[in-house]
């Protein structure tokens, strides 16, 4: 019965050490570099705006949620977006499907597979001014990404497209009815 | 005076008339054959499943919604989907986006065209004991499609999958975190 006792305390405080360097390794989330846009809470539980795929290097099937202002921007069709419109990319791999294939009626499926990342626009007009009134943030497995020339990219990019098309506010996605 | 009140009389005699003419060629929702389904009110706002590309004769790029019921099965990974649960599957046509492409680093971009078609399967384990627990529709524009061999084959199609693997409760697609 000692033994045990003594087992199960060496055990317990074998468990908490293990558990006080998993927190301790866990970066901390200090949100994305420039902006520091961070992960929003809730944001798998938001609505639907619309899906795409992206070959090439990415190779990833996406989806693209939005917040209630972003979502209520898309459908009554209003830009530039209000400030508080948060809009966030889900994308997972791009995978074939062998199972779906064996019962489809032909070699046809292409389905998620594991995450990528999560990319989040965030928008602020004055905060973030100097860049079109977008923060931008990518983050994998939770956290934010700390890389300065990613987060770069991102507003390099949406640029390029608000050269093209004023009126899209650097939104790359329509909303799918 | 009079004749303005003449004439907004017969503006609105006639707007009544046009009214009743559009609503009697709208065609009632009956839902589904042999199911009786129907397109569930506010799925549109669901919470996302998943997302696939299905190549091929359909051509098109989808996401899968559920109602709470679903969602809380798929996140729990409870099998069979209980009673209640409701997944909703729209699609639209795949398409590459030029306009993205010309700013993007390569040609790469899909993104979802036109809607095609809404698919509901509803779980109700009494009700469509015969087609396993569940019942299904297809519809066009917010209208059930009414053919019949069409709606045969949602079953036809899914319990392939039931052969594969039972544990799947008919269910092709997996929750993407």
């Amino acid at each position: 019965m000692k033994h045990l006792s003594t087992c199960a305390l060496a055990l317990a405080s074998l468990s908490f050490g293990v558990s006080a360097v998993v927190t301790a390794q866990r970066p901390k989330d200090e949100g994305s570099p420039i902006y520091g846009v961070k992960l929003p809470q809730g944001y798998r539980d938001w609505r639907l705006i619309s899906v795409a795929h992206e070959a090439g290097k990415n190779n990833d099937i996406r989806a693209i949620l939005g917040n209630d202002i972003a979502v209520k921007a898309f459908r009554d069709g209003k830009r530039p977006f209000p400030d508080g419109a948060v809009i966030v990319r889900l994308a997972w791999r791009y995978e074939s499907s062998p199972r779906n294939d064996s019962v489809f009626p032909a070699p046809q499926s292409f389905v998620a597979g594991p995450p990528t990342n999560v990319q989040v626009s965030v928008k602020d007009s004055k905060r973030y001014a100097a860049s079109g009134g977008w923060g931008y943030g990518q983050f994998e497995n939770g956290v934010a990404n700390r890389d300065v020339a990613l987060t770069q990219s991102c507003f390099a990019c949406h640029s390029k497209l608000n050269a093209l098309e004023k009126g899209a506010d650097l939104i790359f996605t329509a909303y799918s009815r």
